[in-house]
């Protein structure tokens, strides 16, 4: 392998989060499925937005901020994903690069906003989102770097970008790079539903693609459905490199072809917003993967950049996470 | 007095801020007067949001954010402003609509964007305030809506409004509309800097117009150079109605033509942000003059406002402030 000059280059949805506090009736009265994402369209934007309380705007998107965090423990990372010419546009891309993200990606020139996700954040910290793509969902062939790609120690993407066929394609050129390359492909099942909605695909490119797959304990049994928690583990294990899989507040497991190890969790004291959680935790896990940390170190440097950023409202740490290095 | 419909009407900036926690250095680095607010030029604005960190937007505006508390409370207002056709402004038009201000001003059809006031917050708490005006500078006697005021209880305005003629034209006019409608005018002196490019202005003013005006120390003794605070609360006494001081950490003043009222400070266990401390305190002391409240509840209503914004980052609340109205 020759010597790469970023830790990780992300394709992933270029999102900014319009973030405000609702109650559970607001759940309910707006039929969301509490704790997911969905997809929503313009329109369907629009009236949500209306209807939405006094919101606070932070760059977000899944792989986004897991730059955005490995860049703020000091690794070298860039991005690729598509937003538009206005000020959510800009605020994204300041923001990227404000933390060190190298994010040269070109505009989109289509009518459709950067995309943003609106998210109701309950009493309980749980985050529910409504995610409208906007210039985020035309990303084609034309963006990938291959350049970039090959240039990574990993090339990581999100389940979140698995809708647009335009888009698979693209990721896919990216992963054959990235062989081509040795470098090594991570992804996130990003969420349950996504799974649902692409179990064949993930299955075949688990088997196919990724060496790290991250997935929270519902993803992973969203891919073999019927099966126990545990079950699950057996049937995961061995097909990719490592396996790493958070359960909330009961830490997360790793998994490789002939080890399994169970990460501790940390304890928070007031748990403000979820938004984030799993995003900052493959943050930490590959900041250690790039940086000669343990396995277990790596889950724990997870944890804890997990547990800092469920402080406080939104996915971006708003403080510079290496002092979570000395730890 | 006939019947009112609003218990303030407002005339201020409409202004996002952009906020970013910043050492001590980047204050001194950047030429920064730490603790007050300066304008800056479109160009001087972008050179600057490149030097900052991650940010979080959050909509502003010093009359806007004391609306919006007021809202929060459960007041009835409405605000004059200006932002143009950009995601910023539909940003800051729904945050103060999402709260219950009404906020039908027309936008501006200029190329300058919605406003935006650049912030650097400081290990202490404190924040820096960098105000590109944009869109809000603009504002002239055509978006003074008349009926709007002579419906208030309160006209407020902003010391910050006082950097442009045909603005401060727009303003007097509606000082004119409130005293031929028996509406108060209440006014903030916004920051030491505006103090002392407009003593004379401001001077003239609360002899002739103001019924209630708001400042802290270092602004109100900028009214009088040279002399000791106790000495400027001996001028400022009896030349309105009501002059509300806020003291920090010391708690607020409150003098009347007959009484001194010393409000005593609350405490807060960690101040994040002071942005908008003043904003508020001006939101809690107006809700409790026009809800029946004595004097010092007023004023001890502003103080549990004001602790409230200094707890997070921005300067509008997160969550609805009518939990401090049983305290």
């Amino acid at each position: 392998m020759t010597e790469k000059t970023y830790d990780v280059v992300a394709i992933g949805n270029a999102i900014v989060d319009v973030m405000s506090f609702a109650d559970e009736a607001f759940i309910v009265r707006e039929n969301m499925r509490k704790g997911t994402m969905q997809l929503i369209d313009r329109d369907r934007g629009e009236t949500l937005y209306a209807a939405m309380g006094p919101a606070t705007e932070v760059s977000g998107g899944s792989a986004a901020n897991t730059l955005a965090g490995m860049s703020s423990l000091g690794a070298k990372t860039a991005f690729i994903g598509k937003v538009a010419n206005d000020d959510l546009g800009r605020i994204f891309r300041h923001d990227l690069r404000a933390v060190g993200v190298t994010f040269d990606s070109v505009e989109s020139t289509l009518e459709a906003g950067t995309g943003r996700c609106l998210i109701a954040v309950t009493p309980d910290g749980q985050r529910t989102m409504n995610t409208y793509l906007g210039a985020a969902g035309v990303l084609d062939e034309s963006d990938i770097d291959a350049a970039l790609i090959s240039g990574a120690k990993i090339f990581y993407t999100e389940g979140y970008m698995w809708f647009n066929d335009d888009t698979k394609k693209a990721i896919r050129k990216g992963f054959e790079i990235a062989k081509a390359a040795g470098t090594k492909v991570a992804f996130s099942l990003s969420d349950a539903f996504c799974v649902e909605g692409n179990r064949d695909d993930f299955l075949a490119l688990i088997d196919e693609h990724f060496d790290i797959l991250f997935c929270n304990e519902a993803e992973a049994c969203a891919l073999y459905p019927g099966l126990s928690f545990e079950a699950v583990l057996d049937k995961l294990q061995g097909q990719c490199e490592i396996v790493a899989v958070t359960c909330s507040e009961k830490g997360s497991r790793i998994l490789t072809r002939d080890q399994r190890i169970t990460v501790a969790p940390l304890t928070v004291a007031k748990v403000v917003d979820t938004t984030g959680a799993g995003d900052l935790y493959a943050a930490g896990f590959m900041y250690g993967l790039t940086h000669g940390l343990t396995l277990e170190q790596s889950g724990h440097l997870g944890s804890a950049c997990a547990s800092e950023i469920i402080t406080h409202l939104g996915a971006r740490a708003q403080k510079p996470l290496t002092r979570l290095l000395a730890a």
